[in-house]
């Protein structure tokens, strides 16, 4: 096994991982572009308060912990974006039990247009990730799922356990 | 080209990123049981001032804009973050010209020691997925780098260009 290849291996998938963590700018800008083109005016101006729509969009009626655990985000910060959320009018507040502090979320008709532009931008990227994987033979695929398959589960058991230095069984 | 691999590739992928961007967690228990091991009593509480200080011990003397721009942290953000380690002593300040403004960093020692756990914890990982790769193949180790390099080089020409769907030449 060649350590050159191991080590431009480590070195590029370090580079894409930071890649991953600055492209929140890039994603804004695509969302704005992509708005422009439905004439969606009104937009939340982060990702996360786009994220949450979709949460929200997804998984509705919703709570403020059932956001915060499907998005690993603090119950403060939910509170703080789910406030704004509801003044801009792209989400409403419920009670579905006598327990007041019990909240519940939906999207309002402006959220469901952010919602919908978000799926479409994701399937577009999708798609372009289908058409970038057909440069790959089947078997470099598969070659591909398997290292994804094990990175993700190493991953998972660092994070369960937070060894990083658990060997790959 | 069978499109469940692709499907599969794609869903692990997204997953992969995901628990990428909440491993901040872990990384942050993982170096405190690191320091707890070799008796650094006192370490910054969160991972970017811990790499304010790698970035510092990489680059000094460096700059305010030079840390946000190696970063992606916005100055504002590096200014506090560094106010905080001039005070935990983590850091020095210092002039190099007669601008009183340009003020440059460099680690103290007690910076210099969080530096060189950051090191050893990163190498410890650079091995573990090392030896995770030995599970695989020459051929499939060729076909996980086409991978990665393609997908890395897509992601950069999106984020000069903002366009998600650039198709991959």
């Amino acid at each position: 096994m060649s350590d050159l290849t191991k080590q431009m291996i480590y070195d590029i998938y370090v580079r894409l991982l930071h890649l991953n963590e600055q492209k929140a700018n890039t994603s804004l800008q695509q969302f704005f572009k992509e708005a422009a083109e439905e004439d969606v005016a009104e937009i939340p101006k982060n990702m996360t308060s786009i994220h949450v729509i979709d949460c929200i969009g997804q998984h509705e009626p919703i709570n403020n912990a059932g956001i915060a655990r499907k998005m690993n985000l603090s119950k403060a910060n939910v509170t703080k974006i789910s406030t704004k959320l509801i003044k801009e009018e792209f989400i409403n507040s419920y009670q579905l039990t006598d327990n007041k502090k019990e909240v519940y979320f939906k999207l309002t008709r402006k959220g469901r247009r952010i919602f919908d532009l978000h799926e479409k931008l994701h399937k577009k990227k999708e798609l372009a990730f289908y058409q970038f994987l057909d440069s790959f033979s089947q078997e470099e695929q598969k070659a591909v799922l398997k290292f994804l398959e094990q990175l993700t589960s190493t991953l998972e058991a660092e994070q369960t356990d937070g060894t990083p230095d658990k060997p790959v069984k």
